[in-house]
């Protein structure tokens, strides 16, 4: 039996059994003849990049599903919710791999990058695209014939079109912006994190809620809005952490610097640099050198950006909760509130 | 007006038209707030890798539809059937753009691979995925409100993951073939061959028309096996020429040899190789170096793999013209003798 309790600790254990059950049946799927090598290197590759991270975004559907719904959802209700945070989950592992490849990283949530292992390389790629492809094999098996199953397939299909959007804007934008730094200014920066970020992180996972309580996406046009907006608050406090966070808080050593990242923070420091600032970074940007990063943070700690942050958060968090409360459905509104309480001040 | 005439050029330029006109749909899609940079990335890498090829599939869809119907489409009507093929020629180019890099290659259509371009390099893995995503929008927006486009969405889903799965298992069998070619038996040669080409190069155009025309995809299972019979048959040709075809022809010359490819050749030199000839094969299979190359053909023509294709040819052609005269519609045999009159002894 799937225990759906909601405490931590159970809650993730259940969501985990699902995984068990997705994979399993992925293995089994009569569209593929599978050999038995080829499906121990789908279970091995699975296993490696589908479970290992903090599953936010896929509990969270379970989470407002339940919060929309006002009660325990039944057991069937509780798979179908899983089910399709598992598949955002598959979706950020897609997208995960893919850019490990093309960023040339090194580690991932702890352990080597999938492309790193000897046996794998460029593998990875077609891996990639594996996982990809099991979203709609989840989405056919447990939701073809229900109404709304063309919906998810539309919304799977459009915020993978953002996304993939948004990661060609910040590889276009890094790009210019390494021979001209100017390029990094706010409204570019906001467009990469809206698409690249906030849409599948935030919006996919109460949209997949939504979808499943009966509702018309049409009629939350501003919830959507809401959600791009904390999804653009996040990425700036994944930026500022990058920067100030305490490596052994977040659990990694920032390196946007060192990488010459459109990051919130430099977009900040170059819209205060005065001349002899504005010169220290564009020389000191995007060096692989400690010396380097040091100066850039110097400037950014004498034009106060931990000050400049600080009133973002502030200001961010009172836009937000006004939105919030503007909204009349109070189920919606506790599910966006519990998405703001779970990223409000965090420290990783 | 698009012209939608029927002898070869002419059959060419109004494809070509949906595909100017796809485009800048596509350029305009209001679900990504295009900048300028972005828009001319796009367009720039659409050119470069959607329309370069012989587009055989994409314009079977448009003939097979023609035939399926019995007399000139509407105007309407060849706007979608051309979309449908284009979107399997984007299909095509997400598929190749990825596997060279995978593969290092270096040139596709005549002109360096993609991600060999000084300005995009890894870049390309996310512009194959953005290649892959435009199929969707396209399917969108011509098809949303058609009671098939349900069904468009799973075809398209389901031969993705069997191309992809077919993909996988040809890197797995050619990494186990290079410590132990014994692993390349036909079998294993035949379910990667139907996964990896057939589905979506000879299955998903005449899907995608009959589809179109109204019809249940359950009710044409044979059908299905015939054009995977038929994709077959069209891989070992591939094979035999990337051996034997004649490199003026054929416009490339074969590697497949030197790349250790589990290769129709191979598998059945294999099968009839003595103690001697099976040293030369294992010995000089999958090395970069001319005299080696030369040994193995030697080998190739002493086991008079010539006289075993064209054995093959024939009883193939055989099977595959008393399938489709067992099929009950005129027009669907129609169809499938006009895919076989394509690739029936082709010298390219």
């Amino acid at each position: 039996m799937a225990s759906n309790g909601t405490n931590g600790q159970d809650r993730r254990s259940g969501f985990l059994e699902i995984y068990a059950r997705l994979k399993s049946e992925l293995l089994q799927d009569p569209a593929f003849d599978f050999t038995e090598d080829g499906r121990q290197w789908i279970e091995r590759m699975l296993d490696y990049n589908v479970p290992g991270g903090k599953l936010n975004r896929g509990l969270s559907v379970v989470d407002s599903y339940k919060l929309l719904k006002g009660n325990e959802p039944s057991e069937e209700e509780f798979l179908l919710a899983s089910a399709l945070g598992w598949c955002i989950e598959w979706l950020q592992a897609y997208f995960l791999v893919l850019d490990d490849i093309m960023d040339s990283s090194h580690t991932r949530r702890g352990q080597p990058c999938w492309f790193r292992l000897p046996k794998v390389g460029m593998i990875a790629a077609n891996d990639g695209i594996l996982l990809r492809n099991h979203i709609p094999r989840i989405l056919k098996r447990h939701f073809k014939g229900k109404a709304y199953y063309v919906d998810l397939l539309d919304l799977f299909n459009e915020v993978e079109f953002q996304t993939a959007s948004g990661q060609m804007l910040d590889l276009i934008t890094t790009h210019e912006g390494e021979t001209d730094l100017s390029k990094y200014k706010l409204p570019v920066y906001n467009r990469i994190v809206q698409y690249k970020t906030a849409y599948y992180s935030f919006y996919l996972p109460v949209a997949c809620a939504l979808l499943m309580s009966g509702e018309n996406l049409d009629n939350f046009i501003e919830v959507k809005n809401i959600l791009i907006e904390m999804g653009t608050y996040f990425q700036v406090q994944d930026d500022y952490l990058d920067c100030f966070g305490d490596p052994e808080v977040i659990g990694k050593i920032g390196t946007d610097i060192e990488d010459f990242k459109c990051s919130w923070m430099v977009v900040q420091a170059l819209e205060r640099a005065n001349e002899n600032q504005m010169k220290v970074i564009s020389e000191n940007y995007g060096k692989a050198d400690q010396t380097c990063t040091t100066r850039v943070k110097a400037v950014y700690k004498d034009l106060d950006l931990q000050g400049v942050f600080s009133e973002f958060e502030r200001t961010s968090f009172e836009k937000l909760i006004s939105s919030i409360e503007a909204q009349p459905s109070k189920a919606v509104q506790e599910v966006l509130k519990s998405f703001l309480a779970k990223i409000y001040k965090r420290q990783k």
